[in-house]
């Protein structure tokens, strides 16, 4: 199933995406919520007639970096032995056709599409073998990141925390083997970014086992699984898309701060 | 004032705390929230009647690293010429006489006793003479550490983000002059850090700018500014207390993971 969160006339719900084709989408609105049994209401909207909003309110966006050993390479790093992960704030968080503001104390925004994981549970300690039942699904993301700050800031709150930086969407598919799926990047129709999720250096059981180590993720936590080579520069006006094959496509505008 | 969050019977509520010396001190019940305007509704209790619960429940906590030159100095670094800062998340904070729980993952936790700012109004780009208008006050913090973790992993989401390593407490001083506070730490009575805030390299003022140059800061969210020298290992049965002058004292005993 397809769930995407979005708001009409006001009111904000999440609907289950039905049909087929940009034009015969629908949404079958959902009672209650998708982090606990829920029912679809039978009442249908066209998608043309809401507005997406980002697919899930993340407590934390926990992001892993150089996961991607082309990736890691082509910013003249190795693929780290162990993971590493940061952070990406809710204040980051935008939805699918919401603009991402070129930040002021940037020369050098970059796009990273990644795989996002939705967690649907509580959980903490994760054995590898029970990591599936924690994920409610996946969606597109894009670490958008501001690599001139990034070089000269050891950790990198700004340089990737920046409001409008983590764009999520266009709805959360949890129907889904996340283990070989093509992922893309374009910038105004053009090819940036092209890989396998299969080319991951740590898959996602790993990482989740890593941070649940650490710490509690909670219901609409996100999970960034790290990006491909071909990352490369967004200028204001450019328009950046990430698709994942089985998901959909993320599409979002840079714009000037106004 | 001095505003703590607390629960009794179950209820969780904001008090004002009155009255002097560790058993004159009562709570008079805020109604309202003390994000807005608020009125003290007279009802005191005994503050030995209650459990302090985090002061504020942050969105973030943005934490700034090596913001005392003989901190950076101890562990062999430069103070850094701007700032830079890491997320610590909602689900690493607890209160004062909460449990620091020794991560599984770590042999060598650090105790690090900083003055932490509570933001008390959404704000984003706030210029340096408007920093005071978006602080509610000021408590004291313990950005624990896994100084082992930290070393060997290039962001700092597992050393610094672990469930339990984002002690704030007791409450919220809202009438202080931050600039020349004395700040200490001390295990088990034994004193390990001692500075004052005016040692610090970057100014609050300066911190503030910085972040919300980047990001929008919400009611509650918190900035960590750094901790002096002194910094040191916590084992199993500790207890770790932070005090500065003007505002109180955290303390938290450090526990094995149950």
């Amino acid at each position: 199933m397809r769930i995407a969160r979005f708001s009409i006339d006001g009111n904000v719900a999440f609907g289950a995406v039905e049909g087929e084709g940009p034009d015969g989408l629908v949404l079958d609105i959902i009672k209650g919520i998708p982090f606990a049994d829920f029912e679809l209401s039978g009442t249908k909207v066209p998608l043309s007639k809401v507005r997406l909003l980002p697919p899930v309110l993340p407590n934390k966006v926990v992001a892993f970096g150089r996961n991607y050993a082309d990736h890691a390479a082509e910013l003249g790093h190795e693929a780290p032995e162990r993971p590493f992960a940061f952070f990406k704030p809710a204040t980051s968080v935008i939805g699918s056709g919401d603009a991402i503001v070129y930040p002021s104390f940037s020369k050098e925004l970059h796009h990273e599409a990644e795989l996002a994981v939705v967690i649907g549970r509580m959980c903490r300690e994760v054995p590898r073998e029970r990591v599936k039942d924690v994920i409610l699904g996946y969606t597109c993301a894009n670490d958008v990141t501001a690599r001139d700050v990034q070089r000269q800031e050891k950790q990198w709150a700004r340089a990737k925390g920046f409001d409008t930086s983590c764009p999520l969407g266009p709805w959360v598919e949890t129907d889904l083997d996340p283990s070989d799926l093509a992922i893309q990047c374009t910038v105004n129709g053009e090819q940036r970014q092209l890989g396998r999720t299969s080319e991951m250096t740590h898959s996602i059981e790993e990482l989740i086992v890593n941070i649940s180590e650490a710490m509690t993720l909670l219901p609409g936590d996100v999970i960034l699984t790290g990006t491909p080579a071909g990352v490369g520069p967004l200028s204001v006006g450019d328009e950046v898309a990430v698709t994942i094959q089985g998901i959909g496509t993320l599409t979002n505008k840079v714009i000037k701060r106004g």
